[in-house]
């Protein structure tokens, strides 16, 4: 991706977030914020971001990641990397996906602001440790996948066992994405806007470049990395963007 | 407050959260969303809700309040209470107040989307117990207050230690206000328009009477109301709204 | 209608106009934006804007009103005011109406910005003087009237001509209703905003008592009512509301 | 320029103009959207949209050209092509410009809806034959030019009358240009997001490809162009665009 490539696809970004009323600042327009997930899915800038092609790609701009830590009590310094606030707008071109991962710590809520979004996910919980983790609510067994999903080549393996499906529009109650579920969306491919979604979720433990020298809340928050992709060159893209 | 006072108050707030694409399903539209703090606050509706007098009111309409208890190690939930997330759009009248109080637990976030917002706040936190709670970055010292903002009469003096002032507008960065300080905030008596903030914030504790039938994510969560008003009255008016 | 109601309407009618990035200017919001269609319409404050009743109200916020006359050839005098641009934003309460009327002068488009809007109108136009009008794209025949749409108590035979209905939201094309044709609207009375139409249309000539000191841009413009409401009562309730 | 960067250019310009509620339907996506004032101004796409550099290309998204004939008398025809109703929506990036031209019959206004807009204008008429045209309420006599703005190269002759600025902004009162006044705008060349304005107008005389085969509303009107470029590459470059 050419840094031209990149420049028009954040300031076109940026430019739909500002219509759309989120509180972009300057600094939010950086290069940690167009994310591609691995090496392989870069080919989707040969055809560009209106080819409506299957690739794992999109734009994330980030207007909060407040730790709460300040004002709790010591006890619940263990656990503070539960919870905390954190407030994206992401945004996704047309048949462009956010691959399938989970979060051991991370609980999300979606709410659409433009054109659809398509959800797809894993209604058990991945199992952390021996321990099974508390229940209160949990994830409804969505519906089956529609027909005609065209995933990434080569990624489609990663999506098995996201076999729960759900259509999220505008003026839609908040869908809640608990901790330690595999998901993935996308952006419909035949959609004439991108996708832009509002997340309000608990703290992203995301080490991008953009955030490697900012101090940690809590020592024991140095380096955690809460996103665990599928796919394994999935991962390494999340952190870093190659821009010639 | 007249039923026919109370449900213009709501349908216009409504209709304007809608306008601005906050996602409003009618469930959120009912008798806890309208706020008066406390008794004497009812005469607000002599003059109504445009003679831009200093009262204490306001709309709340509340599209997520997740605990984020599922998932969680057996360990993380003595300190829960702390976490989960919610996201609130709150629309109040020019000249009118959300009255000065702290939440023990909460950690919230504002960000204007119409108007402009006056936030008084006290930058030193209240103490809970012995122990001085953890700190990272804490409050900004903020502005002496400018002059001529008008309080609710008898209410003077629970505003006394909200010495920082800080004025946000569209587009501005998100403001942190960490859990134990006292806050309160008004839309300036001079609006063209409502004053329309989103808030984020961690979980809310509030056994409004529209929330009363519902389950507690954890036992210990029941009945636990985590808004601590200075006028005592205004901590009763929080709960019930009386619609004659 | 007292000082205290009419404020309000147009106070939370301007606001939400602001919120749809109508550009409003205090100017715009004045003593003849809000129109009641005759004296008995304004039992509509009985129960208020929000009963869902069906009576005949308006508000009309005109940012634009450019009679085009500079730059005309001479010979174009003549026929001018047939000419010029408007540009309104029309807010209906749901079940409210824009009472029966036509123009003889005034060809009008409808872009819906927020609910629905049903248009009633009669597909042949009003003859006006001898010789039939030019015509290049008549109007279309519509459809035939839902059940169940609830007119405004004592005006129902005002309706009769106009047999042909449409239902136009946000997004749709815009609709033309050429000069000379019989036409109303109305919010749908289950609607849960009121309804927001703009209205791009050659120039309105509307001695209104807001306009009532304006100079006229070409003598025979002086005085020219081109609103002709099928009620009579409707005729006097555009030109002048009475505030108590 | 490619039919990529075409494609990417009017995706996400009409993105851009959903977002921000203008009702762009699908044939309003066409190859005379995107316009390219002359041949010497493909270059732009050597550094592309966001370059910043001086060019003259825009967007037009046209919802509205409705040439108002019906229901007028006879009479009326000789001047009709005065008059009539357009709605646009215009698109332009930081620096890019819509260069100096005029209109003989078409008068229009402006609404800033996102970003600013920067107005140069002729404050007197362009003479069009012997007699003087009407005057009603001329054109103010606007402000000198700021400091820095960059012309297109090879261009800068062709703004020479353009002695007046204005600077407009969302919600400002409409802005009109009377007919036969030469005037250019452009989009500040350190914006963060695209100009977009709403144009109402008479209606637009312009035989683009996308138009060709419509028919006349009236004779006289077959194959009338209004649009009259100062620099006469500017001229061909509205009607057609060259995509490779």
């Amino acid at each position: 991706m050419t840094r031209r490539e990149y420049d028009e696809w954040l300031n076109e970004a940026a430019s739909l977030a500002r219509a759309l009323r989120y509180p972009i600042t300057p600094d939010m327009v950086n290069d940690s914020a167009g994310i591609v997930f691995g090496e392989d899915q870069y080919a989707a800038f040969e055809n560009g971001l209106w080819s409506r092609e299957a690739y794992e790609l999109m734009v994330i701009f980030e207007s909060l990641n407040e730790p709460a830590v300040d004002g709790l009590p010591t006890g619940g310094a263990q656990h503070a990397e539960y919870s905390g606030l954190c407030d994206k707008l992401m945004i996704v071109h047309p048949g462009k996906f956010c691959p399938p991962h989970f979060h051991q710590r991370k609980t999300e809520s979606y709410e659409v602001v433009l054109g659809e979004m398509e959800v797809f996910y894993d209604p058990e919980p991945v199992a952390v440790g021996d321990e099974p983790p508390l229940a209160f609510r949990p994830m409804p067994v969505g519906d089956a996948w529609p027909e005609g999903v065209a995933l990434a080549a080569g990624r489609e393996d990663s999506y098995a066992r996201l076999t729960s499906y759900v259509r999220l529009r505008a003026g839609d109650p908040k869908f809640v994405m608990h901790r330690k579920h595999l998901h993935a969306f996308r952006c419909p491919a035949d959609a004439d806007t991108p996708l832009v979604v509002r997340e309000v979720s608990t703290y992203s433990h995301e080490p991008t470049e953009h955030a490697h020298d900012k101090p940690a809340p809590l020592p024991s928050w140095a380096g955690v990395h809460d996103n665990a992709f599928v796919a394994p060159a999935a991962n390494t893209g999340r952190l870093t963007t190659a821009i010639r």
